[in-house]
């Protein structure tokens, strides 16, 4: 079965369980709370929905529950626990980040305010919480605490990475070294979490469930790898996000930390002030002539095949195995 | 034996797990970020500890553990968790109510920065959820899911309180119903989870869990109302907060929804413009005169009984019930 035919089958299920699962805030004194998380999630009054993100991370809960032999619909309640730890994540990603818009629409602190936002990513991560401990209604009580315990260590994970990633701001001493611990944190940790979920609740043996996380864990790298590089070098006419925005937003993305890390004149132009929209054609060029496009670049490539080792050592069964591949792919190959 | 000779006891153990619990972020690259945790818990560089709070909450998982024959150390990572969410809802209260201050300390947003708190806040509400599942160690992981449930309900009932808190700013036409569903989720849903989650692992029966949430639930109201009341006309000396001081915040409390429900003279002062400090005398008079205070202290007793009753109804060991006892008066019996 292909990628595709297996999506259409499992994210309605996840969308259900999303949904009903925020529903808790649903009662008339939180309605307008429950609006508000409903908004962020892409959940609109009328019923319909808007592009609200992928919902990859809870694809891969379920594709590797089904790929170790599991009942993809037992691990839809861990699922979701992912994509809400996701989103939680996000809301407070983009106060902390001060971003005012995200996917096209404005941001929750930016509707609400700061105080309420921070309170709205708070109920969506006790909501994820609750979420993975309803997998104890179909599956084993031991396997529930084993998978909470996955997902929880990996929320502890996001928090570090994005302290690193705040804490670098001022720091003008930085090199690639300080990279890779910051987005094992922020983009890593989850996507490695979300695939051994899927594992622990299929019951694979221990080896099984660590090669699935080295498959997630370097899967998340290289994706984070390659929209760095997008985020600089991108075409914005494919990829939909203004190209080399990245340099203007002053992001400490893998091809910048690499160029400050030469310290040379991309470096000295960096710390200067920040970078104006104008100039990116030419600071992107920079950092191309001192290595950092062809650096990163090879670290993608590197990170991806040591995804799809990790996932043909995992043995996946052999009719999983090809929609699993096809999302790393999908994740890999986008629009350049 | 007495409430002091098991706080004694249990309070250093409770330290030392907290403590073991925030250091997963003792690491080089993330100590800032672990420093930032340990202070606003109280824990010194030098290794002292400044008062951090009372650690009420543990101390009633502890004492219910055992109270229903249970083994108080076996909860242990269990009332850690309970702390560390109330921990993590001040560190995100401060920032959403502008708070400068703790405990006669900075509060930790005011001296990193508000993005910083909200992450150092998402981290202990990561390290809580892992606390809670590390019960898994010594304890039936049935029960260990029961507890994280109970615990994760109580976390969105917090958000859910703060939510009504935050909504009723601008809110004029509120009155004591307004009150109490915004304590059941602010206060309450805590303490009624911590009493419910030492009843759980001691493998107590679904009516004497039930009825241990009541008293934590009744205790928690009680508190709350005592602490309203004490915040207008408590005796400044007495309770080292400055009297009144709640007028002047604004604070949504009994007291006032009281008043602003009897839609008369208080009312028409207190949607006027904010209380000066100068004015709090006569304001809280006037309060006192349209019947807030009699009105108040007839629910803080009522709300007392009720959370003896279901304490005696839930039979406590007797050599234990004499300290919750205890412990219920000393919280609802605090300098007037």
């Amino acid at each position: 079965m292909s990628l595709e035919a297996k999506a259409t089958t499992m994210l309605p299920e996840l969308e259900t369980e999303l949904r009903r699962q925020v529903a808790r805030l649903h009662a008339p004194r939180t309605e307008p709370f429950f609006n508000m998380l409903a908004y962020h999630m892409g959940w609109m009054p009328d019923g319909s929905s808007t592009p609200s993100g992928k919902r990859i991370r809870p694809l891969i809960v379920l594709l590797v529950a089904e790929a170790c032999g599991g009942q993809w619909l037992r691990a839809i309640p861990a699922a979701a626990a992912v994509e809400l730890v996701h989103n939680f994540s996000l809301v407070h990603d983009d106060i902390e980040d001060h971003s005012p818009a995200r996917r096209g629409r404005p941001t929750v602190w930016q509707l609400h305010g700061v105080p309420m936002a921070i309170n709205a990513g708070d109920a969506l991560f006790a909501i994820s919480s609750q979420s993975i401990l309803d997998a104890i209604s179909n599956n084993d009580p031991e396997l529930v605490v084993r998978a909470a315990t996955c997902l929880h260590s990996a929320c502890l994970a996001l928090t570090a990475g994005q302290f690193l990633d705040m804490s670098y701001e001022k720091r003008l001493d930085l090199t690639v070294d300080d990279y890779w611990p910051m987005v094992e944190g922020k983009t890593a940790a989850l996507i490695s979490a979300a695939a051994e979920i899927g594992a622990i609740l299929a019951g694979a043996e221990e080896e099984t469930v660590r090669l699935y996380g080295i498959f997630g864990r370097k899967l998340g790298l290289a994706f984070q790898v390659l929209d760095d590089i997008l985020g600089i070098w991108g075409d914005e006419s494919k990829t939909g996000k203004s190209a080399a925005s990245d340099l203007v937003d002053g992001k400490r993305s893998l091809p910048v930390l690499f160029g400050l890390g030469n310290r040379a004149e991309f470096a000295r132009r960096w710390v200067a002030s920040p970078i104006r929209a104008d100039e990116t054609p030419a600071v992107a060029e920079l950092l191309k002539v001192e290595g950092a496009y062809a650096y990163s670049v090879e670290q993608a490539e590197i990170l991806t095949g040591a995804a799809l080792e990790a996932l043909r050592s995992a043995q996946p069964l052999a009719s999983d195995q090809g929609a699993l591949m096809e999302l790393a792919r999908k994740l890999l190959t986008r629009p350049s």
